[in-house]
């Protein structure tokens, strides 16, 4: 029998290559998902909800989780703490969910390091000029900000070559099944099917010994 | 654009496994597939047709193909040599089709270190005891010889983690669309996309520099 424990799933992407809409489409569509919350020291933003954006707590609380071990990854933004508690995750592939961290370049690779069996994809927009044209039509950003987005998608590309898989956001329903049948089919490499390769190999031990 | 150039998919997988069948079934069901032909030195067997079975040839004529680097891998067995043509599946691969070739793990593993792209498959059957009946219910085989098929199995089984996925065998149906799956998964790894994540990355450059 395969496997039936759930993935880590950490998905990456320039801002602007659609990664928040291709998400929370995969979890409207699909019922084996749970989304990962990141837990933060900032305020709340009007209209953030804890719990279901961050969960907000003190920086006293943070620091002490850093301690106890109850973060998979933690990181320090102008003076605020971002981090991904691990108890909930745990519980959830337990159940056989396969969990769904959205999470920057730097972080994706930690989380690699210390869960050798996470999948990391990388959402990238069909082209650098969609990119741009995406970012300058949300219509909310100053030139500058663009500019910076940009500046930092070049950073981030320096690293995809680090990612199991690439998913091109052209059609987004395209890219909802594509990443959907990416986090299924990573279900049959060899090591997160150990137990089953194991008793395979045990009873073939047994069988051609004649035992 | 993502690559269009197809992959070198490699199946290998213990006698019994069903793994002929599979890949049968799979070149019949979808029509993006070319199966790559060994070439061997030994003597047709009755039934085996030249081009379709094997390409057979004299030991003189493998050996310039050696010396030519016309093999992408070869071996002998039994005083004889088999080895895979490196024309044809470079010729299908330009053409997009994703090439199968069917091939023991020691070959496997050279292909591998050869074609860092090439994606390695392993066909397993869902218990030892469903494979142990498959061997006895052809009927076909000794005792003696299934026992020495259950031996190489054992001995195969040691080297699965170097597979980049196994599929299990259980339902015929369902293992081809499997394996159909991986394959079409496998063209968005990032190492398969190198020039699409270079142009990106040239374009990120320019643009971030206001070029």
């Amino acid at each position: 029998m395969k496997n039936n424990k759930g993935i880590l799933v950490v998905v990456s992407g320039f801002s602007g290559a659609g990664k928040g809409t291709v998400m929370k489409q995969l979890l409207q569509t699909y019922d084996n998902y749970a989304l990962s919350i990141s837990m933060a020291t900032r305020e709340p933003r009007p209209g953030e909800v804890d719990g279901r954006d961050y969960f907000f707590v003190t920086r006293e609380r943070f620091e002490e989780q850093i301690k106890e071990g109850g973060l998979i990854e933690y990181a320090k933004y102008c003076n605020n703490y971002y981090g991904t508690p691990k108890a909930y995750v745990e519980q959830q592939l337990d159940a056989g969910k396969d969990v769904i961290l959205e999470i920057e370049i730097q972080g994706a690779l930690k989380i690699k390091e210390k869960f050798k069996t996470a999948l990391l994809v990388y959402v990238m927009p069909p082209s650098v000029a969609e990119l741009e044209k995406r970012l300058v039509g949300r219509g909310t950003e100053t030139a500058e900000v663009i500019h910076q987005r940009l500046a930092r998608a070049d950073e981030e590309a320096e690293g995809i070559e680090n990612y199991d898989y690439i998913v091109i956001n052209d059609d987004l329903k395209e890219c909802v099944k594509e990443l959907h049948t990416i986090i299924r089919t990573a279900h049959n490499a060899p090591l997160r099917n150990k137990d089953f390769i194991q008793t395979i190999r045990k009873d073939l031990k047994h069988l051609s010994k004649g035992e």
